[in-house]
C-alpha cells in the first residue's frame, strides 16, 4: 500500500517503534504520511499524537517531520533534531534519555507501555520471507519482536547485498535466562544474517526508493584537529609503554568532528591491523577500512554523508566480512565492551575539575541530545576518553567548570579528558590531584586562574571536606551567570 | 618470623597490598607492628608512611591502627574507618575511591604505581604448597599475582575446612586476551579453590590466631523496616504481574540495617529457591541459607559479626556447595551481574529529585566511606534500588533534595528509590513525572512543599530548559544551609 494508507493504521496515541539508528535505515515514507495525518488531525481540532522509540537519533524526515506538526509526545532513547531538542526543551514533548543497551530490556519490561506498531526499513524479503535489514539496525529485532503490529518499509534504495553484513542476535531474553554472549573478537558472529517475519503482524508493506539522509560531515576546525592530536599521542605512548598493543584494542567513537579528526589522523603514521567495536561506522571509518589500516569495524549503522551512502550503496558486498552490523544491544553491550578492552572516545558538553561529565544538558537543564551509548561505553572501556574544545559559544563558557550541571559519567568512570589544551589523565589520581591536572592542561587560559582560584579557597578553608573541596554557593555560579548574562566571563 | 620482624621488611614510602574485605580475612598481626614501627619513625623524627591498598574496607587493627599514626599516604579502593575519614577529610591522607571491581585491572596497568609488598591471610598452606584462602578472596589473587614480594599470615583461627568454598578465578588478563567468564547461575565456577604461592616471592610467614573483626548487627530500626517492607512488597508486585520469576534473581544488597532488614524479611513469607550474586554475605544472608530459603550464595567475603562468625568458622565445611567466595573482579563483574540479572539494592547519602544518587561525599566534599562495588552492581543490574531513611542527623538533614551534591549514579541508573515514606519506580518515566514521584512517595512530609515549590518555580519560568528543570542559584542552597547553620531546614 502507500504511505498515507500505511499511516491511517497508526492510531492517535500508539507508541510507534521506528527503524533507524542516525539517519540510516531509518524509516521514510510512513513517518511522513504520519505527520500529514497529524497535521489533517490538528487542523481540524481533532488531538492526535503518538510515542516515537527509535535506535538512536534518525533523520529529519522522521523526528523533524512529526516535531513540526506537533505529533510526539513521548520520545525515547535519543535525538537530535533541533526541531524536536525545541519542544523537549519547552516542556511539550517528555523524553526519556536511555541508555542506548537498556532499551530492549526496558521495552521488554513494559516500562514504555505496549509498542502498538513497528515501522521497519528493510533492503530486502527473501524468497523464504525472512527480513534482510538495510543500513542500521538498532532496536530493531526488538520492536519486531515485540509489537502488536508490524509495518514493513521495504527500500529498493537500498543494495540488495546487505544480506551477510547483518549479525541479529535472536536469542535475547530476559535473565534467568541470558546465555554467555562469545564474541571475542570485533568481527565475530553470534547470530543469524537475517530475521523470520511474523506474518501474522503484518499490516502494511510499503516500498520506497529513497537514500539514507546523514548530513556530509564538516572538515574538522583546528580545535579538532589539535584534540584529535592529542588522542593519537595517548595512543602511541601507550603503545610505547606497552600498556596498549601496537594494533590497539578495538575503537569506539562517538560521532562528530573531533573523531573524524581522529580516525582520519590514523590514515597516517604506519598503523595496521586495527578494529573497531562502536555505535556507528563514518566516513573516516570507513576510508580506514579501505586503506586496511582497519581490519574491520562492528556497529550498528552506517552513518555516511550522502555521496558516500551512494558510493558505499553500490558495493555494499564487497565489505561482506569486514563489516558487522548488530542490534544496539549488543554493538553497546557491556559484556562485550568490556571483554574486548574498547578504547572509547566521547564528546562532552562539559567537564569539571574533578573529572565529572555532563554529555546531555546545557547549564544543567536544557536537553541537547542524550546519553545514547557514552555510558555503555564509558563505564566499561579499557580506556575512556572525553573530549570537548576548551571554550564554547565563541569564548563565553569554558566547558571545564568548578562543577558540571549535569553529570552523566561520574569521577569513577572518566579516565582521561582532552581538549585542544591538551590532556589529563586522571586514571589513579585523587580528587585534588585531578583537578590540578584538568585545570593546568585542560582548561582555557582565560579561565585557568578563577578555576585555581576556586579550588585553593575551597581547599583552603571554604569546604566542608577536602576529599573533593568545593564551594557549594558558588559551585554553579559560572552557570548562572551564563543563564543571566550570556556568558559565563565576568 | 613473628609480625615485628615482618614489618621490619617493609620500607618507607612503599605500597602495601593487604588482604581484606570488610573485617574479614584481612592481615591482623602485620599491620598493627607496621603501625608500631611508623609510631617510632614519627617519635625518632622520621618521616614514615605508606601506601595501604585493600579489597574494600577493613577493621579497625589495619585501617584503623595505621591512620591513628599517620602512617597512611595514600588508601584506595574504599574504607570505613572514622579515624581513616577524618585523614581522608583533613587533607592529610590521599584517597582513590574506585569501582571495586575495576582495582586489579587498574594496579596491572601500572597505575597507582608498584605493589611493593602484599601482607595476605591464608587458612592454610596445602603440603603441595598452594594458599587456601579465608574468610574473604578481595584483590588477593591481584595481589599475589602483582606484588614484588609475598608476606602470609597463616591464621589459625581460621577454621581448616575453608578448602572448596573458595573459586580463585586465576586466569584474569588484559584485553585482547579476555575470554568469557562462563557463570550463569551463582553457584557455578569457573576457577580453582586453591592459589599457587611464588615461593620466590615470599618474605615472610607469620602465623596469627586471630578471630576475624566485624562488627555485630544493630537490630534494624523502625526505618529500615519501612523500608525492607516497600522492597519486599515491589519484589511480590514483580513476581506477580510476571516480570520476576518466583524464586527472584540472585540477590545482591550492600552491607547494613536495610539490607539486613530485608534479607531477615524474607525468612517469612514464603521464598524458596533463592540465590544471591553479591559482595558481602551478611549474618543475616546466612539465615537464609540456614533456613533453606537461599540455595546458594556467591560473594567475595563473609562479614559476620563476633559470635556468628565463631560459629560459622565451627561450620565452614558444612557449606561446601553453597557458599563460593571469589576475587571481587569476579563477584562484581558487570558481564556476570548483567547476565544474571542481579536484584541490586544499595545505600546512599541522598538523593535528588530527578533520580540521581550520592552515595559517597557529604555535603559534596566529605567522603564518608566510597563507591564500593554500588557502581559495578547498579549500572548492570535487573533491578536496581537505592535505600535510606527519608532524614538524617535528628531531621536536619532532608536526604531529598534538589539536586545531589555529588553523583555517584546518574539518572541513568537509578530504577528505584526507597525511604520509610514509599517507593519512587522511575523506570521508564521521563524527568519531571520521576521528580513529582520521588517527592510524594519518598521525601519527608517536612520538606515536601519545599521541593514541589523548587519544582514549580523551575518550571515556570526560572529553568534555563524544561528537561530537567533547574534553579541553579538554589540547587545545593539546601547543601549551603546546612554548612552554614546545621541544618537543611530554614
Amino acid at each position: 500500500m502507500d504511505a498515507d494508507a500505511a499511516a491511517a493504521l497508526i492510531p492517535a496515541g500508539a507508541n510507534v517503534g521506528m527503524s533507524g539508528f542516525t539517519g540510516a535505515g531509518h524509516a521514510k515514507a510512513v513517518p511522513s504520511a504520519l505527520a500529514r495525518r497529524i497535521r489533517a488531525a490538528h487542523a481540524a481540532g481533532t488531538p492526535f499524537r503518538v510515542g516515537v522509540w527509535t535506535g538512536a537519533s534518525t533523520a529529519h524526515e522522521l523526528d523533524g517531520a512529526l516535531a513540526e506538526v506537533d505529533g510526539i509526545d513521548l520520545r525515547m532513547p535519543y535525538q537530535s533534531d533541533p526541531v524536536t531538542r525545541a519542544h523537549i526543551n519547552d516542556g511539550s514533548m517528555e523524553y526519556v534519555d536511555v541508555h542506548l543497551s537498556h532499551v530492549a530490556q526496558m521495552v521488554r519490561e513494559g516500562f514504555f507501555g505496549t509498542l502498538d506498531v513497528a515501522v521497519i526499513e528493510v533492503s530486502s524479503i527473501t524468497e523464504d520471507g525472512r527480513l534482510v535489514m538495510s543500513s542500521s539496525v538498532g532496536n530493531n529485532v526488538s520492536w519486531i519482536e515485540n509489537a502488536d503490529a508490524l509495518m514493513l518499509e521495504v527500500n529498493h534504495w537500498q543494495s540488495e547485498e546487505w544480506h551477510g553484513l547483518h549479525d541479529l542476535y535472536l536469542h535475547s531474553t530476559l535473565p534467568p535466562h541470558r546465555r554467555p554472549l562469545l564474541i571475542t573478537h570485533a568481527g565475530d558472529r553470534i547470530g543469524e544474517g537475517s530475521m523470520p517475519c511474523p506474518l501474522d503482524k503484518v499490516i502494511a508493506v510499503v516500498e520506497t526508493h529513497a537514500p539514507d539522509a546523514n548530513p556530509a560531515p564538516h572538515a574538522p576546525d583546528a580545535a579538532s584537529e589539535q584534540i584529535a592530536g592529542h588522542l593519537l599521542e595517548l595512543y602511541r605512548h601507550e603503545v610505547r609503554i606497552g600498556r596498549l598493543p601496537a594494533a590497539l584494542l578495538p575503537l569506539q567513537s562517538g560521532v562528530g568532528n573531533v573523531t573524524n579528526a581522529v580516525l582520519r589522523g590514523m590514515l597516517d603514521g604506519g598503523w595496521r591491523g586495527l578494529t573497531a567495536y562502536t555505535e556507528v561506522i563514518q566516513e573516516s571509518m570507513l576510508e580506514l577500512l579501505d586503506a586496511g589500516v582497519l581490519d574491520v569495524a562492528s556497529a550498528s549503522a552506517m552513518t555516511l554523508g550522502p555521496e558516500a551512502a551512494a558510493r558505499f550503496n553500490d558495493e555494499v558486498g564487497h565489505y561482506r566480512g569486514r563489516i558487522v552490523l548488530r542490534p544496539q544491544a549488543i554493538s553497546n553491550h557491556p559484556e562485550i565492551v568490556r571483554r574486548l578492552g574498547v578504547l572509547a572516545t566521547n564528546g562532552m558538553i562539559e567537564a569539571d575539575i574533578y573529572g565529572n561529565v555532563n554529555s546531555t544538558h546545557l547549564m544543567g537543564s536544557r536537553m541537547m541530545n542524550g546519553i545514547g551509548g557514552s555510558g555503555d561505553f564509558a563505564r566499561n572501556a579499557f580506556l575512556s576518553c572525553f573530549v570537548s574544545a576548551s571554550t564554547a559559544k565563541g569564548g563565553t563558557i569554558s566547558t571545564i567548570v568548578p562543577m558540571v550541571s549535569h553529570v552523566d559519567h561520574t569521577e569513577h568512570d572518566v579516565h582521561v579528558i582532552i581538549t585542544e589544551q591538551g590532556i589529563a589523565d586522571l586514571r589513579g589520581l585523587p580528587p585534588r590531584r585531578r583537578a590540578r591536572l584538568v585545570i593546568d592542561n585542560c582548561a582555557h587560559p582565560d579561565f585557568r586562574a578563577e578555576l585555581h582560584d576556586y579550588v585553593d579557597r575551597a581547599t583552603h578553608g571554604g569546604a566542608y571536606g577536602l576529599q573533593t573541596p568545593h564551594l557549594l554557593g558558588e559551585a554553579l555560579s559560572w552557570h548562572q551567570r551564563f543563564v543571566e548574562t550570556g556568558t559565563m566571563r565576568r
